[in-house]
């Protein structure tokens, strides 16, 4: 699976995601200009040093990402999107974008890529959920639908011995 | 749905918790001692200031928690939890438990309850999730499985006009 996060503004929350992308053997997507330097303490310190073991690349754009990423299938998460994230069937190697913190994926991109927009029920006096969370939601009902696949989700169990 | 934080330690996971249950009409339950204090800065902060319209009790021990909840089926997240948490069938009403991010539920609460601690599954090179990562992961399943009932979760959409 895939995580792209266009344009992020919060170090803490890129290190929070990159946390849940190592997790899951999930490829990290970023797309520049980000509110930080990726190297910075806060990204690395929510990501609790795990960020040596992601598999992360950082693009110019979002044209320079679709360009290197040519066969891509993105869904987008918006509070705006009409179809329910849980709604939808998502494949192994699909692509989940995601926008900044204070502004969420832009409108024109959103309108080209309508029957790919997907929301995350919330009830309206929210705004919308912290974006790490929003991230983990929708990439671990991606994982479900595709029963986790790829992840050795048993390696925990070994480690305890049930009385 | 309810979320039992049981010893939470650091204030921004608990408002970005809060901040999820705002988010989808769930109800939080506290348990101390805890390793800061409610009204914290942090607290509200990562709570984004909906913590007022938040349903929170907070608890003296685990004892006062499982007495004044008397008929709560509660579920226990741990990554030692021997059922997959998407394997298990939540109903509307269900608690659903997490333990101090430093330690997780203590031994002697999980072996008493093994039929009801249910795991994320995670690749084994990572020690765990981010405790509010973790918290929205299980309570979006619990509530996908009961369709989000009681949720207006169509409030964003009146808001925009699809071109």
């Amino acid at each position: 699976m895939n995580i792209v996060l266009l344009e992020p503004e919060i170090p803490q929350n890129t290190g929070n995601i990159g946390r849940t992308c190592c997790a899951t053997g999930t490829k990290l997507h970023l797309i520049e200009p980000m509110g930080f330097k990726i190297n910075e303490k806060s990204v690395k310190r929510a990501g609790m040093d795990y960020w040596e073991h992601l598999d992360v690349t950082i693009y110019e754009s979002y044209e320079d990402f679709l360009e290197k990423n040519p066969n891509a299938k993105i869904w987008m998460a918006t509070t705006k999107g009409p179809n329910r994230y849980s709604d939808v069937k998502f494949e192994e190697n699909d692509y989940i974008m995601f926008g900044k913190e204070s502004a969420g994926i832009p409108e024109e991109i959103l309108v080209e890529n309508q029957e790919h927009a997907i929301r995350i029920p919330m009830n309206p006096q929210i705004r919308s959920l912290n974006l790490a969370n929003s991230v983990a939601i929708v990439l671990y009902e991606a994982l479900r639908q595709n029963d986790f696949a790829g992840m050795q989700m048993e390696g925990h169990l070994r480690k305890y011995d049930w009385k």
